[in-house]
């Protein structure tokens, strides 16, 4: 797959439509993934993203030992194995393995990157003081990655009850709006 | 329009999705919009959501004071009246007035829902610690309206640089998630 980075003043090009992304960590070794989609853009560059991460999740505690995750965002071709990702416990069984995902090494982080998603962002948590009330990370993106062989990838964007809102046409207009 | 009243634990379905959003505010009897969608789910029930609004922007000081605001979600139809409002600032015009858009009274805030929008969501500012670091308000809806009428509402999505992409298909996935 031809994987080239990103630039980071463009990230928020690919975050801010919403999209369900899969959250990758590493701890002693072992590697999680879940799937999410409460998250935001805080800051344009370098890229600050706020993410809830419930202490319900085994990535809770990873995150929170580690300060580091990739943020791999897959498109339709991959719904059914993210909801398969979100249907297990990274306590109970090797998730990477039991959805059949590939996992490759980044570049800043330990947490890898997800072969089969189109986009991978790796990060660092930089602000925890929002975590004991809310379980929400403050993280920085060190690096981007993109597979420039998609030339239009639909991202899924979660409505709940196992609806997928799947990524339609775009329009261009006029707009002042970075 | 028939407008209903929302089941609040089901919020999370209409913004999870990543639409752009209509903010809209009223101090002292002025009302203002802006564009935004850097916002995310915190909670399900109450509703919590974290939602930016840049110190740059002149709806920041009336969140500000007034601690109110309604979340409205328009679609497609409305793109060009989005990007009108993101185009412009309120310190100048009256922006409700300039795009061509229809106040409504709220039912719990003095803020206006936009009768165009398919959703309208009234909050209530409950945590302003982030907004010193991040413009990151903490916002609780304490009533959401939906328009029965609109069967398919195609919501709009920001990628940057006057591109959006709109909502396509829906897919359905046993899911155990939420």
């Amino acid at each position: 797959m031809p994987r080239r980075s990103f630039p980071l003043p463009e990230v928020y090009r690919l975050l801010e439509p919403g999209p369900v992304v899969l959250l990758t960590t590493a701890r002693n070794g072992r590697t999680n993934i879940m799937a999410q989609s409460w998250h935001t853009m805080l800051e344009f560059n370098p890229p600050l993203l706020a993410c809830v991460v419930s202490n319900r999740n085994f990535t809770f505690n990873a995150l929170k030992a580690t300060r580091e995750c990739v943020i791999n965002i897959p498109t339709v071709e991959l719904a059914r194995k993210v909801v398969a990702c979100g249907n297990v416990s990274g306590r109970e069984v090797d998730k990477l393995q039991a959805c059949e995902l590939t996992p490759v090494a980044a570049a800043k982080v330990q947490a890898p990157l997800i072969a089969e998603c189109y986009a991978n962002l790796e990060c660092k948590v930089v602000d925890t003081r929002a975590v004991p009330r809310y379980c929400l990370f403050v993280l920085e993106v060190v690096k981007a990655w993109i597979d420039t062989a998609r030339k239009r990838p639909r991202t899924i964007h979660h409505q709940g009850r196992g609806v997928f809102m799947v990524a339609g046409n775009t329009i261009k207009l006029r707009s002042k709006m970075p």
